[in-house]
C-alpha cells in the first residue's frame, strides 16, 4: 500500500539508472529493494541516500556486522517494519545467528523498559557521566 | 528535577539494601546510580530490574561490548538522555573508541533517515524478505 | 483489522449523524472516512475532533497546504501509516506535487538523522539560540 | 529556554485572560501553569485546548484518577518531562500513592520492552485478536 | 510476516515447554499468543518475560484492569498494533467498556497533542513541581 | 552535558576547518553551532551531513521555509529540543512569524492527536487511499 509508485527499471531517469547498477554491483544480485524503487522518484536523494549508506555502513572503527546489527536496534525502536526486515536479512548475511538475534532483541527490549523507568523518574546523569572524554 | 526522591543509604528497605550490595560488588564501586536511588521505593521493581539487565547484559552470543552499544543505540532512538550517558560511559569502560562512538551515532543517524523515509512510503517488506529462517 | 467496529450510517447516532453532515459537506463527497466510522462510537469525542480539525486546518497565518503537509511530515515521524495515506492525499488534492513529496520526504528523514545524531552528543542549544522573541 | 516567552496577566488579550480566570476557578488556585502561558500567544488554540481537556479529563466512564495515571503513562511514552511532572502531581492531588506511581512505572516499563520485543518479531495479532466487539 | 519463525509445541525446548504450561494454566486457555511462540527461541527470555509479566500485571497499588489499560495506552503510544489488540483483549475480559476503551483513547490522544505542543514550547516544569513528595 | 568534547576552531582536523569554513560563509556570521563542533571528532560525517543539509534543505520544489518549518515540525514530533531552538531561529530568520509558529504548533499537536487515536483503533486506510498517483 505504498504512497508513490514503484518504478520499474524501464521507468528510471539516467541518473537513477545508474545508482541502480552500482547497487547491484555491491550487493551481487539483480534485485533491488522496493526502497529504491521508491526513492527513484528523486533521483537526488536516491544518489545521495545510497552514498551515505555506502559510507555509514562501510568497514571503519565497528564491523559490519555491528553496523548491521544497530541498525536493525534503531529500527526495531523507530517501528520501522521493513527497515527490520531487510536489516535482519543483511546481519544474517553477514554472519549474525539466530542466537545473536535473540539476544538483540533482549537488549532492545531491556533497554527500552529502563529508558521509560527513567524517563518517568526525570533524573538528571549522575555528577560523574556529566564529563566527555577529554574534558567539558 | 526528579519525580520521586532518590534514597540514601539509610532509608533502604532490606530487600533494596541487598541489591545494592550486589551492584556495589558487580560493578566493583561503591557508587549506585541514581536510577536504582529512585527505583529503590519498589524494592520487587528494585530486585527483578537488576536481575533482568544483569542476565540480558551477561556475555552470550553476543559480547557485552556489543550489547552495551546496542544499549546506546536504543536509548538515542528512544531519547533517554540518562540512559545515553550511563550506557555510553560504560561501553566506554568496556573499550569503546571514540570513534567507534562517533560511527555508533552515524549509524543511529542513518537508520532513522531510511527508517523515515520507508515509513512514509509505506512500501511493505519485498517478498524475499517475507520469509524467516526456518521456513514461515 | 480494526479493534472497534467501523459503523454504518444506520447505526448512528443522531450527534454523529449531524457530524458526518458536516463532514461530506465540508469535503464535497459522501464518502466518510473510516476514522470518523471508528471514532462514532463516542459521539463527543467525533464532535470536538472535527471541530478542532477544521479550527486548526483552516487557512490562517500558513496556508492549507503547508498545514497538510506539516501534518504528513508528523504522521511520518510517528509512525501512523493511516494518516499518512489520507494526508498525502488531501494535500494533493490541495496542490502538492510529487517533487514536493519527494522533497518532503528528504527533510522529514535528513532532520530525523540530525535529530537522533544531537540527541546522541547530548547537547543543549547554544546560548544564542535560548532567548525567545521578546526576551526571556 | 522557552521558544516563545511566557506572557504574564498583564499581556493577555481579552480572550486569554478569560480562558486564565476559568484556569483559576476550575484548579483552585491563582497560579496558571507556564503550558497556558506560552500558548496565550494563540488564544484560539488556548480557549480549544482547555475546553477539550476539561471535557476528556471529566468523570466519565473512567475516573478521573484512572485519566490521570493515563496521562502520566503517556506523557512517559513520549518523553515529555513536563507532562510527567505536571500530571504526576494532579494525579497525586487526586489520590494516587507514591506505591501506585511505581506499579505505574513498572508497567509503563514493561509495556514498552515487550511493545519492542514483538515489533522486532513481526508479528500480527493472533487470529482470535482480529475481531472488534460486535463483528468486523 | 515474521522475522522469526513462530514454534509449534513439538519443538519447544523442556524449557519452554515448562513456561507454556504455565501461560496455559494461568490464562485458563490451550491457546498460546504468537508472542510466546517467537520468543520461545530464547528460552531464557521467555522465562525472564513471562515471570516479570506475571509479577507486574498482578494485582497491588493498582487493579489488574488499570494495569491492562496503562499497557494498551502505552502500546498505542509506542505504536504496537499487536500489543494494542492483545492487552485490549485482556482488558476487555477484564471488564473494560467499550465507553472506557474510548475515553482511554481520547486520553492518549489529548496527552499526545499536549505532549507535543509543550515540546514545541521548550518549557520546564513550573517551580512548584520541581520537588518530589519527601523532598528533594 | 554534552557526551563528547566541542572542538574549538584550533583543534579541527584540516577536512572539519574547511567545512567550517563553507559553514561559515553559507551562514554569513562566524558563529559554529555546537552540532558541528561536536560532529567534527568524525570529519567524514561532518562533510557528509553539511553537504546533505544544504543539498536538502536548499531551494527546490519546496521553498526554504516551508522546509525549515517541516524540519521543526519534525524535530518536535522526535523530542529533539536543541533541533526545535535553532531551527525555530532558522525559520524566523527566514520569515516565520510568531502566528505562524503557533499554527505549526498546534498543527503539530493535532497530528499527533489523531495519529495516536488512529493506531488504537488499528484502521487501515480507505480503500480509495491505498492507490499511489500513476497506479499500483
Amino acid at each position: 500500500m505504498a504512497t508513490v509508485r514503484l518504478l520499474t527499471d524501464d521507468e528510471l531517469s539516467p541518473e537513477a539508472r545508474a545508482v541502480f547498477a552500482e547497487i547491484r554491483t555491491a550487493r551481487g544480485t539483480d534485485h533491488v529493494n522496493d526502497f529504491w524503487r521508491a526513492l527513484a522518484h528523486d533521483p537526488v536523494s536516491l544518489r545521495r541516500t545510497w552514498d551515505s549508506i555506502r559510507q555509514v555502513m562501510a568497514p571503519g572503527a565497528l564491523d559490519p556486522l555491528v553496523k548491521e546489527m544497530l541498525y536493525v536496534a534503531v529500527s526495531i525502536a523507530n517501528g520501522c517494519d521493513y527497515c527490520i526486515h531487510t536489516h535482519a536479512a543483511s546481519a544474517r548475511a553477514k554472519g549474525m545467528s539466530e542466537a545473536q538475534f535473540m539476544e538483540l532483541v533482549a537488549v532492545v527490549g531491556m533497554a527500552s523498559e529502563t529508558n521509560r523507568m527513567v524517563t518517568a523518574f526525570g533524573i538528571e546523569p549522575d555528577e560523574r557521566y556529566r564529563t566527555p572524554p577529554g574534558g567539558a
